[in-house]
């Protein structure tokens, strides 16, 4: 068996703006410490894969920043997505590609921004994915043991009559998937949490390369003929990928495989997992003072409570706030409440339909 | 009798940080429309006094800025403080300085960061002012009839018993002050107002040169002393002026003469004044849109009222916010409650005990 990573970085993240933009998108901010998130991604999966077998799949116009990011991995590793088709066609692509490398290869498939508190369990949980990805057919994927009613995320509920240890910290285990659910309203977040039987759907996937192309030929034959061609990084064209990519629907793996196959599994994890959606989620997770700021830069707080700062070049200043973001920038600043950050989604949508693109 | 202005400028007026900075006061900033405080002070002057009878005192390190905000104040008639040391010496320089131009002068004396709405009514009220000043010894000033509790200015009260009008649109006339009342708590203002014998202290004086000369003799003999050298401009030398200023102590004309004066008289009026002493004021008397958001600039408002926002040269987006006031500036940015505008002064305080001049 021969381990590979697939590091998906094709999204632009528009609910980090000012700081993400069209030409840095949310992968490539540190929004915590010094390295980016797709750094932290790839760092994270050294102990397991080496550079050489970690392969990223992203815009064609980040194929730059991501090898600028990611030097230790082979500039033909960083696959150029022209037009994005959401996951399903990323992951056929990646598949293809790593197939024709390796007929024996198994792929984590991973999204490129997201946080993980607790490497060690995240390895444990990973390794006991790969191990069940080794049956031929089998597609797992790893579900995060949910801490509160979140309605920001898609759920999976999975079959625990298996479960073999006892609570918490139990050896890593997989089981069979029931069913996977689109993001709750709250009262169904509640009853998926009280069940005991949700999981939080993290989008990580684990399956040998033969698995998903299979799956993938007979649930979504439409994507899998696009990319049927497609061969190694040497031996495969701009034009040819172009073409697939031009042909394909767009559908989510989630959609086009993961509800629809058989052979689906499931390992619970609880490693500090969050997928880092939004500055409030940036807040909860950053380092605060007694009054619970969390600052970044040049920032003086006043008589302010549970507010995120962060300057880039300037002063920042905050006077008797608080559930604040302050998010400063060189040509743009967000003041957002805490409780609206999903919203600034919508600004970015604004100022694209405004013709103010140069803050988008 | 011949008139003239006398312009207070001294001031730094920190509560408008970010916008007001040690190099460019209140005074000289632009917060309502094109024109700066101190010209929009002048040009409503303009009707009654001629720009060659206008007086400005400002600090030594202003006199280049009043000089161009007020091409058409003769370059002379600019008065350099060379130390700060409150209003009492600052009125006994300036009128020394008329007095010694023309004897027979009297003088309106105010600050050059105050706004009127109604400048007809302020003329009307100015011109009974003036009348009473010509009895020689009357120190006159102009009290505002209150409208609310306020707790951010001194208050008059006054001997209303010999009251010629009736409500409201009653000619102004004057009347004998009864005392002059420190900033009150919040019960103590709400008295005041119920008594109807309160007037908000506008800080603006009317009266001969001559008087007010006599008035410092013998109440501030100190201060007198210190002054009663200085000419016109024409004869006096900086060194004759820094050393009035190096001996003078630094009290207040309120303090050192209203307070303590016989024949002091008030006219009160009512158009439309405010010291815009903080963000909350200028919002206050800001233009606002239906949701109560009053911007300036390149600013985008999204699920926000009652928010004041100033951009300068980059995008400012509020999103889901309220009772804000977000000020942008070059180098520095304040975002603070409109409930706690009052305290931007501490700010200003850390940073200049913090070595952060430059933000100062």
């Amino acid at each position: 068996m021969s381990l590979y990573a697939v590091i998906m970085a094709g999204g632009v993240g528009s609910r980090f703006w000012p700081r993400s933009r069209q030409a840095q998108p949310k992968q490539f901010l540190d929004v915590f410490g010094s390295s980016s998130m797709i750094q932290n991604t790839f760092a994270r999966l050294q102990p397991m894969i080496a550079p050489e077998r970690v392969f990223v799949v992203t815009n064609t116009k980040y194929v730059e920043q991501s090898r600028e990011h990611l030097p230790a991995v082979p500039a033909e590793n960083i696959l150029a997505e022209p037009i994005a088709r959401n996951t399903a066609p990323c992951i056929a692509f990646a598949a293809a590609t790593i197939h024709a490398l390796d007929p024996d290869a198994t792929m984590v498939v991973l999204p490129a921004d997201h946080l993980i508190d607790k490497p060690a369990r995240f390895h444990a949980v990973l390794d006991a994915a790969v191990q069940k990805a080794q049956t031929p057919g089998a597609l797992v994927t790893i579900g995060i043991e949910p801490t509160h009613p979140e309605t920001g995320y898609g759920y999976i509920q999975y079959d625990t009559s298996t479960a073999t240890g006892g609570d918490g910290e139990a050896a890593p285990q997989a089981f069979p998937v029931k069913t996977f659910a689109e993001k709750p309203d709250l009262a169904t977040a509640e009853r998926f949490l009280d069940s005991g039987d949700f999981l939080w759907n993290s989008g990580m996937f684990i399956w040998r390369a033969d698995s998903i192309l299979a799956a993938m030929k007979e649930h979504l034959p439409e994507v899998h003929a696009c990319f049927e061609g497609i061969g190694a990084p040497a031996d495969t064209s701009v034009d040819e990928i172009r073409a697939a990519y031009e042909r394909s629907p767009k559908i989510s793996i989630d959609y086009g495989i993961m509800e629809r196959a058989d052979d689906v599994h499931v390992v619970p994890g609880s490693f500090g997992w969050s997928d880092v959606g939004d500055w409030r989620a940036v807040y909860e997770r950053s380092a605060k003072d007694d009054a619970g700021n969390a600052t970044d830069g040049d920032v003086i707080v006043h008589n302010t409570g549970r507010c995120y700062a962060r300057s880039k070049d300037r002063l920042v200043v905050l006077v008797g706030v608080r559930d604040l973001a302050v998010v400063d920038t060189d040509d743009a600043i967000l003041v957002c409440h805490l409780d609206a950050t999903q919203q600034v989604k919508h600004i970015v949508d604004y100022l694209g339909a405004h013709r103010m693109e140069e803050y988008v």
